[in-house]
């Protein structure tokens, strides 16, 4: 849609719907008393809309499309026929099935017998699904980084660990994966590839990572908005691999004062962004708040959302842990977490359509 | 607690420990390799911090206490010993007690015929409050203002429709007060005085509500952190009114590209408040989401957070409805929220502390 | 504009044209391959947009007109050839006029004594406008809330200074108004009424003001867009008083991490509102930053961005102030920053159309 | 700092002070009548905060000291005793010295023609450094990301055209790297290799293009606080590669109701990031604003500010660019820009410290 200025001339107009036909797309002009508004009929995408908001007489240039479509559940649904949402399996594991699914582990992996001990705890929880970073985003370098920091031999030894305690413990593995030149040594271990947070803009990391063709946990920037979350994971689908799995995980606190919790958890993007893709979404509030004391609530609250499922930190003895101590709860407390949250599912799911 | 900066003198230094004796604090002088620190032992509210960070060698200057004491759950336990959230009675009805409290009724009323429908819609959905506004916030002027614009009379006129309906129906009955004028006619006809989030900062109409005795209802503004949200409501408890019922309707969005809510829901917001103070809280998912095909999710989603209470927006023809029309759910899905909610309710309970 | 779903019926669309004829406005119609979307002409101030967002098969509506009709730049000049920014006169104080004007005193009135000092100070530095603040709205309802505090008497003692020493200095004078009950009162003393940043959305307060038809110095709330800001200076225009001095004075720091000052300046909104509106626009770096250290930059910035003045908080000795002592300056810091800010206008001037 | 709960006991007070210890610093026990506070005297980058924040009794735990040691003013002058900027230098182009400099070009680098023509056009009206986007990060996968998505070898082909039109016309020349697999490449031909705002967080970018050893120009990411932003920059100079030139281009907006502007431009970043950090800092309005129209204010803005210079987007006809095209300016318009600007920047040095 082309917003004209009010004193816009008729040949300003003209030349406004002669630029859109070049574009291959019908102009509609709906003239006014006030204002002359030019609708755009016809593929948007073909559209660059800076370059008519640089027109004279033009007031506002602005598509009324989605820019994601390859994942947008009504394009699915018009051009396909599809209204089901994506199960994205990994093994006999499916996210965005009939039940929730946890993701739990340590933050980062510190070494062979933590990883084992804290793998052993989540499964007796009745996790799905291991997690534990090797390569760590941190906002300091001066913090520990990981033992991925300490050389790929280093890193590709912590790797092996997490893939064994996957096999032991019957755990489909998950880790970051932070730069493009880990992608593939990442993937020679891992059954899912996680784009932080941080990463959720590098465009080149998405696509290297995507090739890989193994499912995608993608989460959501904390400065990011839904649209922009989604024309991000819409890179990932533009290499031909929709196994991805969609992760709230906090976005920037706002407001004067503090805050009290890392970030903002927003939860009603999980129902929002299910309106918008069939993707499977999952929340992450041990990230999402940054304190322990308040992931049992909010874990509730994400499955009583909507949620797929939950991504969560666990150790054995939090206050050891080297990364984001503050935020993990331990095995016992991921028990109570998974059998509330699965009754919670349950209630939800009757009722929802 | 003062940090100087690493160039200050001892003079400097000097100095701040002897103003800070002034207001009759002790100074705990720090001092490191690379920096001094000046902790503040004694009550810091007598300490007017913006003096100190404005005294030479000071780089920072910062209180370690909360501005909220009247209403602190840690102050409440320390001085008076009393560790039990506050449960606020109006009539029969517990806000903050073993039952979550659902308030529901139109946006604005509209007539008397319109009102009374609703009300006995929401009392057979489940309701225990009835809503409906009057004097309406707006952000454009020219838009419909509610009943009240019409003049006094007729904002009369309409709370006393609103009377009539609670207690026909047997609902207690809350309205806002928009402005400082409006407090004592509305409050001869509301059992709850209502503070609207555009007003939260308006201290003036916080003391004068106030002062009326009644409990209040008291939202949070959409550009406030918890620690002002909570600074303000001290100006109610600073009456001698601690009758206050806290309500979290959403905060700005922030993120590039469309949010697809009209708020952000701070769900994390009802535990993280819930450890600061005794108050009890609630959640407005209407407004928070303002999408009507959010409003069960969401109320669950905030029940399961740990929500003593919703708000909700209810109209038995939601498209008729003059203000709001797109956030409003019908008396049939509003009973559909009260017994799932309830289910959800009763499960997190038996595990929350 | 109303965005139909992609699978909306040809009934549904028939039902929603039919709804906007209602409203006396046509509706065109524009069917594209994928979707339909419904331009609506005529006065959209007219359309409940949230009743269309609610009727089957809409996807969005939205209008595409502004809602600060009475103060835009274009509709001035489009309904009555208006096309000059209003130039807002104070005794022979013209502000939106070939000048910047520095408006300059106290956070807080504290005593007859305080405020002669700091008035004949700015005065020599070159201050057109004093400023003292009276009623003052703190965050905190243990803080110094200004002699207005003091009860009615006091209040209008101060109000006597504030008038003393403006006519003694030659200065006219603006203090806030900060609630309903205080304008009438205020009014007989100010020239200038303010309305505070945590007030802008208070209806009943703008209202109260715009009434007394004295120019009104409306500042940003720090949660504002632009739209909403002008969309409340809307509210004063309605009551047919237009004298409106817009003020930025900092927005909410969004951003993980420290952000260094205590608001951001958003200095882009001088230029972007001046083309929007006529009504002229000031700058408060005392507030915007809340750094001492920063105002010459800052106010330096505010000019050459083109806002047609400044508020700035002076005091002979910053530290001793009982409000904001950390974000004063002296009135000889306050010489150097009118002289440099002068020749910037100047030179910036030269080149604006 | 670690700040008790007010009910921590003797053993949790002296479990701290224990741990305190075990990394090395010492701990200076604060008791204050109603809480206790630890104040940590020593190397705080040892301390992992959060793992003291789990530690049971403690209510907070946070740091005092600034992640960003290496690019530090305070630090530097405290160890180093240099309290001069730095200055980056770039054949004879000097950042952060005593003129400001500008760089202009277009958005993205089209073809030959329109490089060479926007590279005369921006030398003559007196930039002192070509930009020219070869690896384009978008919103949207549909859109044109710039010459780079055409494989390697048009990758190639169009740095050897931004070296080209370097060398004719006298112009050191800055280009992106969006991803670590560029790194190499775009080394071979640019001058400065710059990181965009979208890959701020990119630690191993970050950490593969500081290893070139050429200067980077480092933009700040829009979610991110400047404390945020210097600790990045950290990771550059980390490496070694102190040739940082900092870039403010806006940050998210926030508010109800439309902004107006892309993004809003945190101009008082510029004079509180240099209180920070000896590094220099410069402005990018075009993609601060994203309007046209609003860049000559703003230009002069940021200079005024205290900005070392200024990076803007220029087309010889914006409406042709494919990308951006509604916040480009002509090479006329630059040359008004400049000349300005340089004099604006000589008048508020004369008064700056």
């Amino acid at each position: 849609m082309i917003i004209m200025e009010t004193d816009a001339t008729q040949e300003q107009i003209a030349h406004v719907v002669k630029e859109v036909k070049k574009y291959g797309l019908r102009a509609d002009v709906s003239k006014g008393a006030f204002r002359t508004v030019i609708g755009l009929v016809g593929d948007e995408n073909k559209i660059p809309f800076s370059h008519f908001a640089a027109l004279p007489g033009v007031k506002e240039a602005m598509g009324v499309e989605i820019s994601y479509k390859l994942i947008s559940r009504e394009y699915a649904k018009f051009f396909e026929g599809v209204s089901e949402p994506r199960v994205v399996k990994v093994g006999s594991i499916e996210i965005g099935g009939s039940e929730p699914i946890f993701i739990a582990g340590p933050c980062a992996v510190e070494s062979k017998t933590q990883l084992f001990r804290i793998a052993e705890g989540v499964k007796k929880a009745g996790a799905h699904i291991l997690r534990g970073g090797i390569f760590k985003p941190r906002s300091s370098v001066h913090s520990f980084q990981g033992l991925g920091a300490g050389g790929w031999e280093m890193a590709e030894e912590a790797l092996t660990w997490l893939s064994e305690a996957g096999r032991k413990f019957e755990l489909p593995v998950v880790t970051e994966v932070r730069g493009e030149n880990q992608v593939d040594l990442v993937a020679q271990y891992a059954d899912i590839l996680q784009i932080g947070a941080r990463n959720m803009y590098d465009q080149d990391l998405l696509t290297g990572v995507a090739k890989k063709g193994k499912p995608v946990l993608f989460k959501r920037h904390f400065g990011a908005g839904i649209e922009e979350f989604l024309s991000f994971a819409e890179y990932i689908a533009a290499e031909g691999n929709k196994d991805i799995i969609l992760c709230e995980r906090g976005i920037i606190p706002v407001g004067k004062g503090k805050s009290y919790t890392r970030y903002t958890l927003d939860l009603a993007a999980v129902p929002a962004i299910q309106k918008e893709t069939y993707l499977p979404i999952i929340v992450d509030p041990s990230h999402g708040t940054g304190r322990r004391d308040l992931i049992f609530n909010m874990s509730c609250a994400a499955i009583a959302s909507g949620a797929s499922g939950l991504m969560i930190e666990v150790h054995y003895d939090p206050a050891e842990a080297l990364v984001d101590a503050q935020q993990m709860i331990t095995p016992d407390e991921l028990k109570d977490v998974v059998s509330t949250c699965r009754r919670i599912h349950n209630l939800t799911m009757a009722k929802k359509k």
